[in-house]
């Protein structure tokens, strides 16, 4: 196939690559130019605008930053759409917005395209292994097209559902994955402050009742203060905010989500964006800091 | 060995069932006789009082409820430690306070008996299985005493410091459960109001990044408002009222602790102690509870 991609950030890198090795010939576009210099290497043609890496595709990958990014890549101009010829596969792996999904859909229907929401879990590991969950949103149509493809990328492909779905479900994804960071925090700042040996408390809580995926694999690291990025800061503060103004249209009080967006606003503006999520230890050092105490 | 039993719950009977199915002599109390029928048919004696279960045992377990339970059945008038004679071990596996277990530790060595404070983790499905994590605090020489017996009752037991710091490793277990908790059911109150297939979500969300065993084994009961107890609220929020208590002497604040502490103790308030915690679900379902909104 002829494969269209944009974004090639710590995580489209892997995912890209995996699409060439399986044989797919690849267009790919990043606004830094640089980025790409591994695929192109391997193979890959290096498109000089998304549009471009569209031409004669038949799927287009967009892996970007924002919800804003996704709508210049795919509605705007020089966007993806312009070039994507009916018949062809739009897919968003970015987390994103419902509601901007649902209108990359419409647009994209209006020329023929099928497009899937199909934002990803699994931070970089999953990416480089190609172990990913991928959450998808469109129709049986978008989702019978791009499964292929898809399942070169991850390991557990869903469809959950018509456009929008995919990121509704990333939504519930990091609303449990910020509770579940903050329940490591907490229960390892405890663990030191009780004299305890933390990396030992990893051990025994992470096998029972109370484990989690990231007790079990960034315990260690909260411990450690190794705050090397699988899945940084500045993204979760991202998400966090679209599942909060999502979780208030929907009429919801989420009161863990609330403690742990503010949280990770404060680090954000402490400069600590670029940190790994598991950072969030260090929002529980400043209980004078009232960006950590939400509920004073 | 001979050993005594004190308090006969949905952990404790499981509990003691593998010590007698392990060929040991039991002789067992509760308040609550009629709860022992079961052991008392397998073959083991029914004691009139803790001291009773005590007499001639190498080793008295206790699994009562609260500290208060634990102060009055080992250090009270007619508990474990009038009988207990040197060289015999004292094992609390109820999840109690770490001040407390330093004193049990201590009233015990008073009379040359070995103390371990052991909390588990694991439910009344791990205690059934055997599997459950133990968290052990006391001497080198308590714990070498009672391995060979927790290996009867868990698949982890370890040794995570001096008298008390069993119980401080229960608190971590329970200020990360109690998170993890919040997360699955605000997740999962999320994907309901967004329309999506929310046992789809379950499937999707658990096997990644944010997954958790409360995802995993507890996600669809919330889903099919299942509150069965595998581990109770009241319990649960007995156990939240210590680490409270034990992380304001320490000098923490936690936010998500502080939360679901809140939440739990406003279910509990409106009859649902006897739920499992997994009707932490319940308490978003009342957006406009002064008790669920703590922030307000």
């Amino acid at each position: 196939m002829r494969i269209g991609w944009v974004g090639v950030g710590v995580m489209g890198r892997h995912m890209a690559g995996h699409l060439m090795a399986a044989g797919h010939e690849l267009s790919v576009f990043s606004r830094t130019a640089s980025k790409c210099a591994p695929l192109v290497e391997a193979g890959a043609r290096l498109a000089s605008s998304p549009m471009d890496a569209a031409y004669g595709a038949d799927a287009v990958f967009t892996m970007v930053g924002a919800p804003s990014d996704v709508e210049q890549v795919t509605l705007g101009g020089g966007g993806v759409l312009e070039a994507l010829e009916p018949g062809s596969l739009l897919i968003d792996c970015t987390t994103s917005t419902p509601s901007l999904a649902q209108r990359v859909a419409a647009a994209a229907a209006g020329k023929g395209v099928l497009a899937l929401d199909a934002p990803v879990s699994g931070g970089d590991v999953g990416a480089e292994a190609a172990s990913l969950s991928i959450m998808c949103g469109g129709s049986d149509e978008a989702m019978g097209g791009s499964g292929y493809l898809l399942d070169l990328l991850g390991s557990r492909v869903l469809h959950m559902g018509p456009a929008g779905a995919g990121q509704h479900t990333k939504m519930c994804n990091q609303i449990l994955a910020a509770n579940n960071m903050l329940g490591v925090c907490e229960s390892l700042r405890y663990a030191s402050a009780a004299g305890l040996d933390a990396d030992a408390v990893v051990r025994a809580v992470g096998a029972g009742a109370a484990g989690s995926w990231a007790m079990n694999n960034l315990g260690h690291k909260v411990v450690a203060n190794d705050f090397a990025p699988g899945f940084m800061i500045e993204h979760m503060a991202k998400d966090l905010g679209i599942a909060v103004s999502e979780a208030e249209r929907l009429g919801l009080e989420l009161p863990g989500l609330a403690n742990a967006r503010r949280l990770y606003d404060a680090l954000l503006a402490a400069g600590h964006g670029r940190d790994g999520t598991q950072a969030l230890v260090l929002a529980l050092d400043s209980p004078t800091n009232p960006a950590v105490s939400p509920c004073r």
